[in-house]
């Protein structure tokens, strides 16, 4: 069994949480609450410049000349991706500049990027391929699943059509193959550590859903200080 | 106001949530559950052994030489603090080296490790000061606070007399003097940046009390495999 | 006065150095010894390969997501300008695989490569642009300065078209656009940083003629083992 | 035959070029030139500083938390030997503040400083300790070697003693059997990427003598400034 076929069949019983989680579903029948997939929307444009960030860190520390450039390519496909999807998604969820402007990233979404980074950080290429593959095999596989589904809400028939894509399933293959050729040139202890890092990628894939569903926010709020409070009155 | 001050009013709510955590008040009276306290150790100890990487990594960024040296000192101190601490307290509470293996950080240890570790990789060495301050002040404000308490538990007055000591509190003052010191020398928006990993350690400090007290786990368990429920069989 | 502009006219006698060394104008004058060429073409794809990665970097560390995908952009540059120029050199000059497989990087070579690494570890995104941008700023230069020349040597005429060309130019005149965008968001010991790295790499570009006109080795050679010695003698 | 004696043997005709140098014979014999060491205090000053923050990076990278407790500690007697010996040597060479404000690095030391940031950016902990042993290991047996020598010159007398004291022979021995440690848990790539820091570390070292012996400075030289020629005719 490939290296990779070993880390699916480890993480099944997540992804399959993932695929069962009522935002997925949901999405795919149509059913679910726009509030939540608009920050959803706003959560995931803040991974996805993080995920960039991360692939060309990728680049950076690639084997050979070529493997840098397709990362660097890679980075720049989220770049598109983020463009031709969220953007559009923004305008037509009516998403402000000030929205934008005030956006706190939550917890989840704060420590999936930390996660990604340190992986990054503590250990080498490898790692790093593993901590972004769930990224693209899971959303492959939903996309897959809801290829079928028409969900009525225009906005959901589209991110189920960009993750079904055959320029989506490319990147996706491309990248599994070449964690199946670094997981070969690296130590047992790497491996193990490689496969760490894909389990608690999935794990937080998991509750990355669930934070959007449940509109997740810091345990303790930040109190709104006098000034905000008189800055409101001011301008309301 | 210094810079220091600034950023201990702004976290306020979020420490006197920690402060009144039941984590934290169930230590000080002696009634706090042992099973509670055992995953904290080792919880913990996952964490420390990080902190002084961490520590050792603004060593790497500082400013000036006898910085490098203050800082590597404050590693090799909570490898000190580690030994006499923790190593005591698992001997005490019995845990077992196999327990040890075994261990799997728990999601809030281990998105605070990386929060930390991310702090160091994005930013300077003013946001790890500030990403790693709250673990020293906040313990030293609690060991303030429960300076006076007599709980009956023997372990929970070692932890209470470790941070309440004038050695703690040196290296806290310490590192609160170098913040400032280094807040001068920024922009506006670097000390934005260090009041936001300030303020997410703060949050993660909160949850770590709470992770302890409901023994949390991945939202997904690892299923036993086959393999090791045979290896237990026999074993046993 | 642009801070680009400052740190041109700083390095003037530096650049200038360069435009007059005998590697340069040989190589316009199409008298240059191939010999010397294509010890350059060796080292300066060795020199590319880890360009490319610290272009990566400077994608890992850019403030937003389109400077993330405009940096990924040029380290895939890198790698096309790369093939298409370098592969060609190679095959034109009878470079075989066993030649580069015996590749060993050249002091020079190496310590420039080294001190952009340095720029980007010790620094910010800004440092790296700094160390950077005379690779490109300066090559474009010369490309201009040998335009209108026509050496005999084939070879020698296609090296002066692709850094003459408007392609090369654009991204040139990008990254000086970026650099003093940034320079403007920073303080002034972060500025004084950035001349160093920029007047670093000048120096380097100077001594990287120099190094391929002398074809430079490590003072101390490493000998030839007995085995290597049995090895030729047998194979011969 | 250990994977360190392997090292050894491999650099010996490099370390035999280093005993050989004139800076290090008529160090011995008391006869180098006061200014070459002057300059020599500086440049080593300048890289000791850099060399502790390396060790740190090494502590920040360490398998576990004594490993990083120990590397930290190395980080803290660099600083303990600076402080002792360069900081009393600027003192009796009389090195001015003035002097020390004013001070570039010259090009070999700023490459072996570049190169061993490098090995921690590139690498892994193990390349750490490859890059930077070199620095131990030949000042350990140049210590040696000298020992016998009774130089007129008392700040030579008490250089050769710090290098051929137990405390600085226990460093060295503890970094050596780190670093065959390390080697058994790594792949062959990667021992033979350690060797070759290990190899390009003790080039430098011999470049650092000569570098010394000759002053050497960058290829072309900062001219000085209408501005900075004014400022001293006033204030001569």
């Amino acid at each position: 069994m490939s290296f990779s076929a070993q880390l699916r069949k480890e993480v099944d019983p997540i992804w399959k949480a993932s695929f069962h989680h009522p935002f997925v579903k949901e999405l795919g029948e149509g059913t679910l609450d726009l509030r939540c997939f608009r920050y959803y929307v706003l959560q995931d444009s803040y991974y996805l410049t993080h995920f960039a960030k991360v692939q060309a860190l990728g680049a950076a520390m690639a084997n050979d000349l070529k493997m840098t450039a397709r990362m660097a390519h890679h980075a720049q496909s989220t770049y598109e991706a983020e463009l031709s999807l969220h953007e559009n998604f923004m305008k037509q969820l009516g998403i402000t500049d000030e929205e934008k402007a005030s956006f706190v990233p939550a917890p989840t979404a704060y420590a999936y990027v930390s996660h990604m980074y340190r992986a990054a950080f503590a250990g080498h290429f490898g790692d790093i391929l593993a901590a972004i593959l769930p990224c693209y095999w899971l959303y492959y596989e939903i996309g897959e699943k809801l290829k079928e589904c028409r969900p009525k809400e225009p906005i959901y028939q589209k991110w189920i059509a960009a993750y079904g894509s055959d320029w989506f399933r490319e990147l996706v293959e491309e990248q599994i193959a070449r964690l199946d050729e670094i997981a070969e040139t690296v130590t047992e202890v790497e491996r193990e550590r490689m496969k760490q890092h894909f389990w608690i990628s999935s794990q937080y894939e998991y509750l990355f859903w669930d934070m959007a569903y449940r509109l997740e926010t810091w345990p303790i709020q930040r109190k709104e200080t006098e000034c905000d409070a008189n800055e409101r009155i001011k301008t309301s």
